[in-house]
């Protein structure tokens, strides 16, 4: 168990009301007398979750997005952020602060408050603040028969991370994919009538996956062939399809819905131009097992990229 | 200017919400259906906001009560908190951790969740979040002819910060101070429907009280001999109130009302047990005044510690 779960396992302990979701969920529900309230808070870290060589424009945007992305998973529209921030280089502030306020106004979102401090590393906080029309959605109410999706396409932000790495020939859209991720508000908020568990896809498919199959207390099964890969990425890498299900920083959406809903999630693909693929089903038991056209596949070492 | 100042200047152009309060204050507000909510993300940092050698349960008491400080300062009950953690050592964490525990159990404050990251440094922020009756007070209401006041004592954590600093012999009731504050969430919830104006004094009685009428466009005079001194203080530095005044991390509250309102806080004062002083008024103009048993005093030249 790393240091991270122990921790966290602490800190569980002491999250008992029902707001919190005993944190296993990526943000805390509040209940207020006009709808629920979604509250998240991610930190992002040079090194881990971005790039020393990463413009400060694009971090302060990560910054915003990874966050929203939370928001997205619970079908909440964003309201406002309180932005934690270490001082450090006077020109990269600068250009954060300059990035921050693109993020903010693409997302019209209010920056309500915070707090700089100086620090010897830079710890970039943010917490944001949603609302929601219903009770929003969790990771852990997927159920035997259901079947499991995914929004957009996957692997494309972890093949960018591999490029600015020095592993991988260029591509401009798969490194705008790990560095300005596009939090899925608009399918989030449409989605969260119809699904009965959903989650943002940050640490990798198959490891988020797995995550919500323990939380819902099932098995899940993913179709490798079904996982949905973008031009660039084919171009790049082909169908390395296992690659791309096991890189993090897609932020897309993973979702289950009961058979039965699956003509609604398809009509609403179609009306919001994103692709919402379904990839494989939950059944009784526990676990990940992975298939590729029909034939089971063995599982990764890794099923992911944690942040820790 | 300090690059802080400037940072946030920068972030004021983008904080356009009302609910920012244009972020002179120290938390958001949020209307909803049922009240009012407050928002504040307050960070910690070793060696700005506490010592290398505090205890982590101390650490975490700290970082737990200076952002109920600005709840408190709002008149706002605390419902929930989301913790932003960098993992270093595990012996630390986990004392941080049970202090953690210490902390939300004796506020009775609900861990709703938060993220750890892996970092270089360690940088601990806090997200708390309040629920408020009325709209809460800010710091911008005080008018020429209001009466200033401040609760508890001042100047003990800027002593026990000395003495831990080995500048000063041993008084572990100021260090407590120092390394434990209580936020006067009592006391604000009772002062709200008060006051004219309200905030939490975090760096330094002066300068903070500078902000207020700054913020409130008049003029505020302090009498030096009313500022209230605690006996541990006393007996350890004698009545230096000019030193006190410009100390930082009491925690206490600062508040404005107006003149007919005094009979009101005296009253409370008694019945909450909580000394409440009238140390000075506010008057048409700008900036601070000091004076001692009547007499002008010239401002020092750093009228308090910036955390920044």
């Amino acid at each position: 168990m790393s240091s991270e779960s122990a921790f966290i396992d602490t800190l569980r302990a002491l999250a008992t009301d029902p707001a919190a979701r005993g944190l296993v969920d990526d943000a805390a529900v509040l209940e207020t007398g006009d709808g629920a309230l979604v509250l998240t808070h991610d930190m992002i870290v040079e090194g881990v979750h971005y790039l020393a060589g990463d413009p400060p424009e694009d971090v302060a945007w990560k910054l915003v997005a990874v966050n929203l992305s939370d928001l997205a998973a619970k079908g909440a529209r964003p309201i406002g952020a309180l932005l934690g921030f270490t001082l450090g280089d006077d020109q990269w502030d600068r250009a954060f602060a300059a990035g921050l306020g693109t993020a903010l106004t693409a997302f019209g979102l209010p920056l309500l408050g915070g707090d700089t401090v100086s620090a010897p590393a830079r710890v970039l906080g943010l917490t944001a603040i949603g609302r929601a029309a219903m009770t929003p959605p969790n990771r852990s109410g997927a159920r035997p028969g259901d079947l499991l999706w995914v929004s957009g396409t996957i692997g494309d932000a972890g093949a960018g991370l591999r490029i600015l790495k020095g592993e991988l020939g260029a591509s401009p859209a798969l490194v705008e994919r790990y560095r300005t991720p596009r939090p899925r508000l608009e399918a989030g908020g449409r989605l969260a009538p119809l699904v009965a568990a959903m989650m943002d896809v940050s640490d990798g498919l198959l490891l988020d996956a797995a995550r919500m199959a323990d939380a819902s207390g099932c098995a899940v099964r993913i179709a490798l062939d079904a996982v949905p890969l973008s031009d660039a990425y084919l171009a790049l890498l082909g169908e390395a399809r296992l690659e791309a299900a096991g890189a993090g920083d897609d932020y897309e959406l993973l979702f289950a819905t009961r058979k039965a809903v699956a003509p609604a999630v398809l009509a609403l693909a179609e009306e919001i131009g994103l692709p919402l693929s379904r990839i494989g089903g939950f059944e009784a038991g526990a676990g990940l097992s992975l298939t590729d056209r029909g034939a089971a596949v063995p599982l990764p070492e890794k099923l992911g990229f944690e942040h820790g």
